[in-house]
């Protein structure tokens, strides 16, 4: 078994504390302003627009748009950053002139923390429902996008950022021993989701998937390749490089076989979810917000707080 | 990633249409006269019995069979063929002296190359649809066989002539990289049906067949070995003996329960077409016929006419 | 292929029968009686309890049992043993102090040598059934078990032996090359249930499953961690030692979530069972006692019988 236990407190191998303890600025409940992505500009051969958290360049010429997450320090996924992220996968997604998609980080080590714990501690249950609803939508989005996509891993990437990864058509990792990615989701005392579970299934098949998830295991790169949890692990300054050079041949594919061959592998994962969305985000409120499972995550946050002293 | 993928154009690498290109005969509507296989001769040790397009020798000591696929240039599954190898496949099915079966191609350098583009071409909606009837009744007589079958693959499989090597119990390649094998029908622009999706997953499980379908991955037989898709691979002239050898091993298990077993673990995929032939056949049909997807048959079939040329 | 086929009468690779051919004293329809095991002893690190099959070492202090197999000689799962089994397998599951359960053999050689063969030849229908409800019993038992379970595999485990391995959440094997694991039902002329299937497919997947159960695949030990059968594989004197350190790496993740997610994974596997296990015994029965299984099983113990000669 070469897979590597997390350590709680490894400085980037956890959900998307870090980043808010650091973080100076929130602005729970407003949605983000949103900045005009991608509108039509065909006399170019390549845009470039950036909303807060999300900057996304894309090339008219090959079709490939590359999508840098920038919410620092460490891209937690907060219910705002999601919120942006969805909206520019629905732009890219109805945009004829996008076939494929790179999402990578425009942060230092860190590709994303993953769910923001802030969003789950000490919110109200109306809140918690919203945020997990936002949850399912960028899984919803990224799993059943028409696009060829690839996911540039250049740094960390647990829980909530490993599912990011493992929702794209191929996964290339920066090989950098710093650096893990796993759903470590047991080691914080909470459980990742039916469809979290069934799309790491779907990579890394029901064994590993069941050890990797019971354990709370975070892959160094070379383990995550032996695994299958990535595709291909390269030099840290090879990531983006390898990921234009991917995306062109799975683009080289007849498009609509391959769209709907992808539908077809997907759907039924897909489906588990889009009919018992409700009772997920139920679910998840009801469990969030249990006394004992708040106390453990104030632990955590204790824990954290402690390290960094 | 091991795999190889399709180039366009490779010398058999395509679903069939070489072969019919190049074929000078064509019988169109009229089913192949049956010659009289494996009619009860137990005074002699062996039977051999051919049609036009399929030879059989049954050694009666053993109770193995190997048939040769022998439809010139490249067995490529027409109607004609395919009628053929089912008749055959059932008068073998109900002989109680042939309990194992090896599979394999009297044709230079080709296993099978898949299935006949030129009944998917031009051909009327009535006319596909029986088409399509064959090739579902020939992968459920293959994958549901109680014999022993053995894929001696001792030349290119793509496409349809892979997912005859997948049905059988164990494959066997021949050791020479000019040889592939594997589902490249998307890169022909069309689209493996569900039961071709289902029996490469329950042979190199979903997240390889997510990559091979999506990319219409053609591999090279120790590639092939890697990610599973065959099971030994040897030099070409071992083949033929070491299927002998692995047919053998096969029929020392106790047969009743080996069947049992068998049928276990293939009923659910089995099902899951049985229940939906007629909504399959239109299926099929309504894609194939669609307009652009005649174009692009049109288009690749005019790009092999030019590499000949 | 790495997989050592069984041959028959392999010293310990059989299903259980060897131990009921030397075994002198058994007690039909008597039920075991119940020693008191692990009463609160709460004064006491340690608690030891033993019953007349099976032997219990709870430490208190890390709440780690350790389950000793000593049903002379090769620990065949009788009905007496199979209950003896369940009885211990619910004080502990019941015992907040234990969270953990290492199982292992104090039989040289063997773990267990599977479903006792005696139970299945020339019994009535209706001892048959209550035969195989304890089978089902004991797998729903430790498939669901809420302690993190580790088997200690200390000798070769065939069949039954190798289901209850299975079921564990970790398998250590030691490395000794007479040592062999693997579901040999079909040998014997007889077949593994669907959820003996279902638990090896959980386990090493689909392919490998239909080869090891078609062919009765029995494995070395090298063989069995190669394809995903035992997680890992040490010296003889190593297992023990090995099963304790797992264990503990096991226990230190946050019990609640671990336990949740396990029964996450395994859920719709048991479900399967517990809404079928009527039905499921009714099958048994009927195949059980067919005269032609009775035959075969007659025939294997006399193989069995002239080769002890």
């Amino acid at each position: 078994m070469m897979a590597v236990r997390s350590c709680l407190g490894v400085k980037f191998g956890v959900s998307g504390l870090l980043s808010q303890l650091t973080s100076s600025t929130r602005h729970h409940g407003s949605r983000p302003c949103v900045s005009p992505i991608l509108t039509p500009q065909h006399r170019n051969t390549s845009s470039s627009s950036t909303s807060s958290k999300v900057k996304v360049d894309l090339d008219q010429n090959t079709g490939v748009a590359v999508m840098h997450m920038q919410s620092p320090p460490v891209n937690s996924l907060s219910l705002d950053f999601i919120t942006e992220l969805c909206i520019s996968l629905e732009k890219l997604e109805m945009d004829k002139g996008c076939r494929g998609l790179i999402i990578t980080s425009s942060q230092p080590k860190v590709f994303s923390a993953g769910l923001d714990i802030l969003e789950m501690y000490g919110k109200s249950p109306e809140r918690c429902g919203e945020f997990w609803k936002s949850v399912q939508e960028l899984w919803l989005k990224l799993y059943s996008s028409n696009m060829v996509t690839i996911a540039a891993v250049n740094g960390s990437s647990p829980a909530g950022g490993c599912l990011m990864a493992l929702t794209c058509d191929y996964r290339i990792m920066a090989d950098n021993p710093a650096y893990s990615i796993g759903l470590n989701e047991t080691q914080l005392g909470i459980v990742a989701p039916f469809w979290f579970k069934d799309t790491l299934m779907n990579t890394i098949g029901l064994r590993n998937s069941e050890m990797a998830l019971q354990l709370g295991l975070l892959y160094k790169p070379q383990d995550a390749l032996k695994v299958g949890l990535v595709d291909q692990v390269v030099p840290e300054d090879q990531v983006l490089p390898a990921a234009v050079k991917s995306v062109n041949k799975w683009l080289a594919v007849p498009e609509h076989a391959r769209q709907i061959t992808k539908s077809m592998m997907r759907k039924s994962t897909i489906d588990r979810l889009t009919s018992n969305r409700e009772a997920d985000i139920q679910n998840f409120v009801s469990f969030i917000t249990r006394e004992s499972i708040q106390k453990s995550l104030r632990g955590y946050m204790e824990l954290l707080k402690q390290k960094k002293a």
